[in-house]
């Protein structure tokens, strides 16, 4: 079998680190690496399966020969590179979510709708994070029961919005504590001891670009026609790495939590972890640094005649971004539709 | 006007600690007052309107000569003296959950369901705290509009489960920053950097207590039938004070945001922040120490035909618990039900 060539674009970034972490561990099969980042970051040091390389500054010469590119640089960069890459006859797997909406670009979690990779045009995108682990728990059970309505509520970690935030988080717990004045740069407020409803711009409609993603995402990723009816909150919560959702959902057909708990044991990508008897459910610290999404509290919704309410956790960077990034890839490979 | 004579039961604990506070900031009437607590925290001081008192031990003898009680000292303690403060001629504000669903008991929510105050037999029972923000929010809206369905996912700060889980979140984020174990006792969970699902008992039906107590207190404070179906899920966050609230809520008539901002920024006790183009929205920070229910982030719900979705922030202790107890203490003196 050939082997493609690959680049890490944003290697630097908090996701272009794990994505090159996972592609170790995964044992992504290639030809040759390389490691992309903007000028500023060029020149820093990646160790990857012993070996050590040197991140160069991404230009469009970079993709000559480049199969597959693994991107993680946000909307701009991504959108300055696609088609540069394309005409390379390359092939992008972007997480930002410059191409997400697109008709012609696949929005693809692996195990979840993994036969919509075959439309690609040269672009895949990877859903929005807090998206990822959403999808892995509903496409099961929406195969089986329908969804008819979903209300999510999120609790998000600072890690979503990348290393600054993360070191931001830390200062300002920090200053907290020994009662001193800290100026939040990547946060509108506070972000220690705090909730902030708010993640990325305000739409129009009052909903962030955030809650927005879960609406549309969802449907594109799940197929569902706009009978389905989604609406979310998204939270900011003082946590580093990990975000929780909980979940209402509304089904077609009668279901009950048992049927849920077996459905989901067998599933892609999920774990089950729900004996409230021993005070077994996960908690966002659960997810942090391992593959599984994790969900418990499954219960009849009270709401809703066919409902279900769940907790979901996941770590975000892998699963939301870098692990899905990395499963693509070797889906891609697998299926030859590269090259 | 007679005075009432008056004890605060659970004086050093984090909530009657701010009863006393607000019973000093809207100056409560009284003729005599006097501060009680169990054993081991009797004998410590409270200074009340310039003058120390020091706090007794409760025995059945405490309360005689006592016209109207303030407790917050658990449901066990509730329990034990409640009969003994009603015999002899005297009323009870409690903070517990140990009568709140009884028959005779009214559930109250000053500027709510002040009506409710004259059926009392001796014992008035003050709402658990996640709801009470809720009740004043939602009784002016429902008033014009009739709720058909609401779903609730809270984010509850640790000040709801006493000063020692204030002091767990102090020691737990000081130990993680420096990499120190750290073994949780309030909590099952590590509360630091975490989201931990679970508040109170676990009932049969895989719900909460907590959560069930949202379900079931909604309903008798704003006199809904079952017709009319809730849901919650309250998570405990890395918050030292103040409960948020992602709430959504199907109508019986259409409704717009703007005809709620316009009724809420004239409702009892709330203060509306809601301006998206400059970033305002308040966050659990904002409420801290303060007395309104703030509410932000009104927006169409995408999931129901007549839906309304929202974001709503208050001081817990205050509000949930104090701040209530003492407005409904002026209520009774106010409307002459006591003595």
């Amino acid at each position: 079998m050939n082997k493609p060539n690959i680049a890490i674009l944003g290697a630097t970034g908090v996701v272009g680190r794990e994505i090159t972490k996972i592609a170790e561990e995964l044992d992504l099969e290639f030809n040759e690496i390389k490691f992309l980042s903007s000028a500023r970051s060029a020149g820093s040091k990646v160790l990857f399966k012993g070996k050590e390389y040197i991140v160069e500054e991404a230009t469009p010469e970079s993709f000559d020969g480049i199969h597959i590119v693994m991107a993680s640089a946000g909307g701009g960069t991504s959108q300055m590179f696609a088609q540069e890459i394309v005409k390379r006859g390359g092939l992008i797997i972007d997480n930002s979510s410059a191409f997400r909406m697109e008709k012609d670009v696949p929005l693809v979690i692996a195990g979840v709708n993994d036969e919509d990779l075959r439309g690609h045009k040269g672009i895949i995108s990877n859903p929005n994070c807090s998206k990822s682990q959403l999808m892995l728990v509903l496409e099961p059970l929406n195969k089986k029961y329908g969804i008819k309505r979903l209300i999510v509520s999120t609790y998000q970690a600072v890690s979503g919005a990348g290393l600054a935030a993360i070191n931001e988080l830390k200062a300002d717990t920090e200053a907290y504590l020994k009662e001193e004045v800290f100026e939040n740069k990547c946060f509108k407020k506070p972000i220690s001891f705090n909730v902030i409803p708010q993640i990325d711009v305000f739409c129009e409609n009052g909903y962030t670009k955030e809650e927005m993603k879960v609406v549309k995402e969802t449907k594109k990723i799940l197929h569902l026609d706009d009978s389905v009816k989604i609406s979310c909150t998204a939270a900011r919560v003082p946590v580093f790495n990990g975000h929780s959702e909980a979940v209402d959902i509304e089904f077609e057909l009668n279901v009950e939590p048992n049927e849920i708990r077996d459905i989901l044991k067998d599933a892609y990508g999920v774990e089950v972890i729900d004996d409230i008897d021993d005070f077994e459910y996960p908690t966002t610290r659960d997810a942090n640094g391992v593959d599984p999404v994790f969900v418990g509290r499954i219960r009849k919704n009270l709401a809703f005649d066919n409902g279900i309410s769940l907790w979901c956790v996941a770590d975000n960077i892998r699963i939301g971004a870098a692990l899905n990034t990395v499963r693509i890839c070797k889906r891609v490979i697998e299926m030859g539709l590269w090259g």
